[in-house]
């Protein structure tokens, strides 16, 4: 066992530790009142980065939610590897399903119980505390290492993508690992080839200006709700595929060798429903689940609310009512040229006698697709062998992940995706955990790539 | 001017201070939160009935929120009427939208702010002032009254409809009088022979178990608000007419007499649209907008709710979505068939991979039509004339009053309307409100009413 293995596995009770208070942090960067908090979560994790050695460690303004970066340049002549991870979390809500409290975290059963468990605050951890392991250890690390945390993923990168823009020289490096993400199962890895790009948008529908008795003016005059949902119905047709003119325009289409590549991926779809409680799968036809969820572009509702929504009955026809979209979108699909193809269709259709808005929310990503064949693949691929005993498969994901587009775009670098949650461990959900074994397996892998990269190049 | 009018007159800042003090009482009968303001609201209503010197007062139990008895019954072989009211209120949310606090009536520019003002705490509290007026002055009615006020109008009366049916022999009487409905201007009476009847029900859809990653399961699964949004879409037509197989089937069509009498009364529609700040009345083709508004039946979506509503951006697919909905009825449609047939429609429409569920709300009521020539309509169409200086239109209103139908069913006997609200004055929405010079003008109307009857019978 090496010094740096060593030296985590006898510091295993304390980067449980600390991931517990980090996990205590209500880092939630979506709604406003969390600010502070997020905020909070940027200088737990800069002074968590100094505690490991990392040097130049700042916390960093972008214009919303800060960035924390930090970095170790003292390899010379060895590649640099620039980090990638977040510290801010989805909403917790509805709050009365978790079984313990979200930002009260819980270990039962080797998993740790809460909000950012695996999404990302135990993922991100993970490189910091290799790097402190190697550190303390031999005084040095293998290869040069970046680290830039984010804390606006969650809400779709809407400053940190400017601010890699803006930060190239900072940020410049020959290869990006990101920590966020997951593997397929406990023994299987995956090496990530594919996200999706995000639209995010809000359709508000406004009638009279005020809430009405739905006796007295019921079928008199438009009703909100009614013309929401005929807005809305309008998208999709009732197999799922979508319905706005252009939408598919620039797909494009899975190849022969594409499909047998996904369908080469064990995949139990019976299980997989069962595990989700439903009965049946649904979506574009001409797909199988697992093409439409990895790489056919979507158009899912995330929320829709107008009227009454309390216990009872109350008789009122509703001044408005308000839908959230989001669209996933595949190569080569833009994510703002989707936007405008989706706001044309609303105000096509929308019916007389309301007043119907579409916004662009916050946080977009384009899609993001990387060669199998990369050098980045090729050694995180034969570490990730070695460790679970399996090769990995080269898979796509539904998630976006709109930095990496940018790493792409603006750094001129491809993303390595090195992260151990698992697909079932409740991200966005009540209950989200993170499997403690992945944690301690995250620690090995990490530490063996930068060792293989400073072997081998890239 | 006579002693009871005198009476009232002197007692004028009185009554409006017991207004005031009614309506400070939140006694919403939709959330379980408020049973006991309703509880209180009922006993405030027997203390100002005793108060009045009304006999016999008691709070009864109802099985849901209570009813309040009461009864004056020495004036031998004089017709008996039953007068009927509400003390319960539709609930105030959104609290933002209110000028002054929905339960700290405000007096401005002649008016009464406060939810319940006229719907409907200063209309039944009219009968009892004008009671006391005669019963302190000169020690007797002219008639035998029996009050009934109920505290479960606002969500259909479900239990008060079954206590009418138990207490025949209480509530025996000759005629009822409703003091809740409105008059069409301040200077133009109407006698109402129409109200809707009313289904209420709601729809929840269940997809997965948990709340999922709209990027890892989107375009998978189903997503609950779509399913929710097509079955709702399929209920109406793009232009309004309920689509719902048979919903119309038992529908009386309107006679050219009765569509010119609705025609008659005058409506200004671009001075109805614009106050209540719409482009366009919008409804079932065929029919002018009174025509939907007063005679056709109607499905409205009151409310709507599933997944995020927060501020920016959440990436879920939600586990679940629901709507609630009212149909008004119009004879001789009736309520449970109306579900029935509501509920086979969207077991028929749900679309697979979610789990579907229609409820019965609390709260239905029948359709209900008076002869225009019925001997209440001739005495209070008289008082009226006299006191307003137009003879009152008969019209029919969209609202429901389902013990309306229950005194005719149960007791025998029609029940005419004889109340003082303006329909621009807010029901069931912020800022409710009830113009004093109409609480006046209803004190006398009851009083000279009550004359009429002892005099003239019915």
């Amino acid at each position: 066992m090496k010094a740096w293995e060593k030296y985590l596995e006898t510091h295993r009770d304390e980067a449980l530790a600390d991931m517990v208070a980090f996990l205590r942090i209500p880092s939630i960067s979506s709604p406003r009142e969390n600010t502070a908090d997020v905020q909070a979560a940027a200088e737990w994790t800069a002074a968590r980065m100094r505690r490991a050695g990392i040097e130049h460690v700042q916390v960093m303004a972008t214009g919303g939610h800060p960035a924390v970066y930090g970095d170790w340049l003292h390899a010379g002549g060895k590649p640099t590897v620039l980090i990638y991870g977040h510290f801010d979390v989805q909403p917790a809500d509805p709050l009365e399903l978790w079984t313990s409290p979200p930002f009260e975290p819980e270990v039962r059963d080797g998993r740790v119980y809460a909000r950012g468990a695996g999404d990302d605050k135990g993922n991100m951890l993970i490189p910091i505390l290799v790097a402190e392991a190697f550190l303390k250890t031999g005084g040095e690390l293998p290869i040069n290492l970046k680290f830039i945390f984010e804390g606006q993923e969650e809400i779709g990168s809407p400053e940190f993508v400017g601010f890699i823009a803006e930060q190239k020289a900072l940020l410049a490096a020959d290869l990006a690992i990101s920590a966020d993400g997951s593997q397929l199962a406990e023994d299987q890895p995956i090496l990530l080839v594919g996200f999706k790009g995000l639209i995010p948008l809000q359709i508000d529908v406004y009638g009279a200006r005020s809430d009405l008795h739905s006796g007295v003016y019921g079928g008199a005059i438009a009703n909100p709700i009614h013309a929401l949902v005929r807005i809305l119905d309008s998208m999709r047709s009732p197999d799922g595929k979508v319905t706005v003119d252009g939408f598919y325009d620039d797909v494009v289409d899975l190849t022969e060798e594409d499909r047998r590549q996904i369908s080469d991926v064990p995949f139990d779809e019976a299980h997989y429903l069962a595990d989700l409680g439903v009965d049946a799968a649904f979506g574009e036809p001409g797909y199988t689940t697992m093409e439409r969820a990895w790489a056919r572009p979507t158009l899912e509702l995330n929320g829709i609310w107008g009227g009454f929504q309390g216990e009872g009955v109350k008789t009122v026809l509703p001044k408005e009512a308000h839908a959230k979209i989001t669209c996933r979108l595949v190569a080569n699909q833009e994510p703002h040229r989707i936007y405008h193809l989706i706001a044309e269709h609303v105000a096509r259709v929308a019916p007389a006698g309301v007043r119907v808005q579409t916004t662009q929310l916050p946080g977009y990503a384009y899609p993001y697709l990387m060669p199998v064949d990369h050098p980045g693949n090729r050694v995180v691929g034969s570490v990730l062998t070695d460790l679970y005993g399996n090769s990995p498969f080269y898979v796509r994901m539904g998630g976006s992940v709109g930095p990496l587009m940018s790493f792409l775009r603006e750094l001129g670098i491809y993303t390595v995706t090195l992260a151990f949650a698992l697909e079932d461990e409740r991200h966005h959900a009540p209950d989200e955990f993170l499997r403690l074994a992945r944690f301690e397996k995250g620690k090995l892998a990490f530490g063996r790539v930068w060792e293989k990269i400073s072997d081998e190049g890239l």
